[in-house]
């Protein structure tokens, strides 16, 4: 890849550490606080976790700690999807070994976590980490959603790490790639090893916190590159004065990042999927809540506006998760029969005495373009792609029949034009924001502190978010502490507890105050893009959804 | 509008004026130059602009001018689609007329040229400027497209200006726009008015330039705000190493903003409509041209890349070009007949004796979405609408088709996997960069000039825009002098000129030259978001289209 201008520029850009973490590597001690317990299902938890659970919360401070100083070999992955910040973890990883101990190593392990299982990995040089600083994107040794589950899985990832002569191995991920990280941890005690395994928390999602994660790295970059589009489309609708934009917003099932962008643009509707699931929200009421805007507006002679839809939408209503359902049932039990059908209206037929004639309705009642969408695109398990379901476009459809059923009663007068947009891959891999450059460069410099001090099964947590950096709070907090039972495919699984949108949250309430609005008014409120030089007001804020939360809690 | 801290923030930032400009409005005089030609169809243009033909060229240079401190009334016009920068020329010639003399008002009409014509005005004072200097959009007063062209269109402009008893009109628009102002200054000389009239040149689309005017604003901005999205993909393209994103972008007829990104990102394709229709490539040969950088890719184990494709592709591809000119045709002469068809299957079997052979064979070949919108989606005059076809859908849909069959060759051993974006909106409105920032400023208060001097039918212009912003040149150039005769809808019509990607200039050239390199390697280049403060190299850049053409000149 070549370098632009701004990469080169950010090259140079030094993050702010804590200061339990920029003293010299002679002074950083660990203190540890009370043993900890599973959020739920401690039992079970203890069971799985037999020499991992309970351990204690981890923070720095200042005092001798001998251990910093030793040689280490670790092995770092990037799991899952990008966020902005990856790059930093690694770089604050490597320059705390090196600082350490000159002669410590530092190995990436190639395209996710496949590369530990098959041994794939490069020896990250002060030249290579350079050319990544402050960077977006995981190009740097790649990502990959491999889960390591299988017992020959785990086993090779063992036999890689003594091969390498590994101390630890770094996981960077979200929920289910550290829910790995803490049953890697516990497998390499079982087998008498004492290869440690740290977490980082990464996703943009915003689903990976709780009372000592208060974010995950990536969600400040992307929820800002993604209000930077919705303010430059506000602006754009409030010049233009005739479209109605629906936009569709990565997140995979939390609104988090829908709720963010609310916040920070103030658009007429946002939907949240975890209040639609509460209230038990049907198709028809979604529309509802549109139209009423819509109505509303167009009576003061605005026929625009702006709608923000979590890109999980359509697994939280109701009667739409029935007939996603329905129909993965449906196919799987005669796979070869459906895979026959080659026209639309014939599969519907085929499914009319296949599905209940709720969710057939349901099937028929959506714009047909998107019916198609919920039968032909799916994935290698026969399962229907939720994720490329063009919710922006079917909520389209739906809101211009109500329109023209509503015009053709005279209870409309307004005009209707609509464009639809979903907007994901362009802000996981931006250049991380200062904020999460220097959140992510602690996170890695704190696992590094974790690693050297013996400590494994824990996360790398950093703290206190919303003060200035110097003033955060590094350490770790052990992995099964988040933990609680799930079932999954049928099975109990031991697994990180994903943090959705709560209902009785700071971020939902004050978004709920507002909202009536909003709906009405056009109170848009225009971000501009990520500025990385300039006054702190706007290059080093973190996000609403942060402060509000931070500032309910004191 | 609420007010983001990015907004507060700039509201404080002083567009940097050319030395001739930044005088004491005492100090600026006219320099006038030769009298000037139409760039075509000479004796015609001068036929029809009597009055305002052949004037001369018109540079300011330090010197007396009484008039500028007249007394003035000044309304201004905000026309067609929004670009970045709108407010900054209305600001710069508000402050203009303010140093000329206090007692100078200056109107806003609403929502574009209708404002005009149907006396919708506001006076705009210096509290409204100031909410909306160096901000995006066209909010301040609305835009609109209509056009003046009948008669009574015309005496009712007239009659607007002489009741609000203006001395100017300033039109801020695209080549139809200009062409439209130059017609306006023409009438009013005829009815004996002395009202003056001054374009702006406005257009993200950059098919607004010639000789004395190097580019229309809003295109920087556009194109760095498609940049940094077009690169924040690529780097998520290069970590997940598995999507090909196909990304639409807008910009009309001309491939300019395309160009532009491509030169900004180094992408593995950019489609150049000129020259596809140069060399009249059919789709086979546009399909040809991705699936060799796919092929080669993925014999280097690169299964991903970007694609990028300007808005106007289709209308350049001659077959399809034809097959919408059919349907236009076909469709026209039977309108209530394919109205009453509603299935796809059946419009073709309709369409089957009404196109050539070859058009139809053209249409079943689309991907089956595709051609429904080609048959579906038709504006009020029944013709097929070219911008809400899908053509990065389109293209995947070919691709798809085409490594199917190299597939089942043995051809073809990678993996496809597309995704479709479409970049427009988003970089109409964003805060404008301070590139544009800084040319729009100068451009109004430049035309501030140009009306206090008593000139009409003038474009204002600003030249030498690669060097500091104090050494740019300032002036206005005759707008009959870029005009030449074309055929518009069946009759001669004087128009601006428009400039599409010339396949001899330094843009296309450069990007030739690199191209094969680009289609293979992973060259990508990652601009990141607009920065308003920092570094030069970073915040204060032209295009590299400008750069490249200034290059080339000298």
């Amino acid at each position: 890849m070549d370098i632009s201008a701004l990469q080169q520029i950010r090259y140079g850009y030094t993050p702010k550490l804590p200061v339990s973490l920029s003293r010299s590597v002679d002074d950083i001690a660990v203190e540890t606080g009370a043993a900890t317990e599973a959020v739920a299902d401690k039992e079970k938890i203890k069971g799985i976790f037999k020499l991992t659970y309970g351990k204690p919360l981890i923070t720095f401070t200042k005092g001798k700690n001998e251990q910093l100083h030793q040689e280490l070999k670790v092995g770092v992955i990037l799991s899952g999807g990008q966020a902005p910040g990856g790059h930093n973890v690694i770089a604050g990883l490597y320059d705390g070994l090196k600082k350490g101990n000159p002669n410590s190593i530092l190995y990436g392990f190639l395209d996710g976590p496949i590369g530990l299982v098959e041994n794939k990995t490069k020896i990250l040089s002060g030249d290579i980490i350079d050319a990544y600083r402050n960077t977006g994107g995981f190009d740097i040794i790649g990502s990959g959603r491999t889960k390591i589950e299988k017992p020959q899985q785990f086993a090779a990832s063992l036999e890689t790490a003594k091969q390498l002569g590994l101390n630890a191995i770094v996981v960077i991920g979200g929920d289910d790639s550290n829910t790995n990280a803490a049953l890697l941890a516990e497998y390499f005690l079982a087998q008498g090893s004492d290869i440690q395994v740290i977490g980082c928390p990464k996703t943009i999602d915003g689903d990976l916190k709780n009372e000592y994660i208060e974010t995950s790295f990536g969600f400040d970059t992307a929820c800002k590159t993604y209000s930077e589009l919705v303010g430059n489309l506000m602006r754009d609708a409030n010049s233009a004065k005739k479209y109605w934009h629906f936009i569709k917003l990565m997140g995979r099932s939390a609104s988090h990042i829908a709720l963010e962008c609310a916040l920070q643009t103030q658009p007429n509707i946002c939907l949240i999927s975890e209040e639609i699931e509460t209230k038990q929200h049907s198709l028809d009421t979604v529309v509802d809540i549109i139209c009423d805007s819509i109505l509303k507006r167009a009576g003061n002679n605005d026929n625009f506006g702006i709608v923000l839809i979590p890109e999980g939408l359509v697994e939280f209503i109701p009667e739409i998760k029935n007939l996603i359902q329905e129909l993965n049932n449906a196919i799987a039990d005669d796979e070869q029969g459906f895979a026959k059908i080659d026209s639309f209206d014939t599969q519907l037929f085929w499914l009319n005495s296949r599905i209940t004639e709720d969710s057939y309705k349901i099937l028929q009642s959506l714009p047909a373009d998107i019916g198609r969408q919920f039968l032909m695109d799916r994935d290698p398990h026969g399962n229907v792609q939720v994720s490329r379901i063009e919710t922006e476009k079917l909520l389209i459809g739906m809101v211009e029949k109500r329109l023209r059923a509503l015009k053709a009663e005279n209870a409309y007068k307004g005009k209707f034009n609509a464009l639809a947009h979903f907007f994901g891959y362009e802000g996981r891999c931006a250049f991380p924001s200062n904020f999460d450059a220097d959140y992510c460069y602690a996170l890695g410099y704190s696992a590094f502190v974790l690693i050297a001090s013996g400590l494994t099964g824990y996360l790398s947590s950093v703290r206190n978010l919303t003060a200035p950096a110097n003033e955060w709070i590094a350490g770790g907090v052990p992995l099964t502490m988040m933990m609680n039972i799930e079932r999954r495919h049928g099975e109990e699984k031991p697994v990180i507890k994903k943090a959705l949108v709560a209902l009785d949250g700071a971020p939902f309430k004050t978004f709920k105050s507002k909202r009536a609005t909003w709906a009405v008014d056009t109170c848009f409120r225009v971000p501009g893009a990520i500025q990385y030089f300039g006054p702190p007001e706007v290059c080093d804020q973190p996000t609403v959804t942060l402060k509000l939360e931070k500032r309910n809690e004191e």
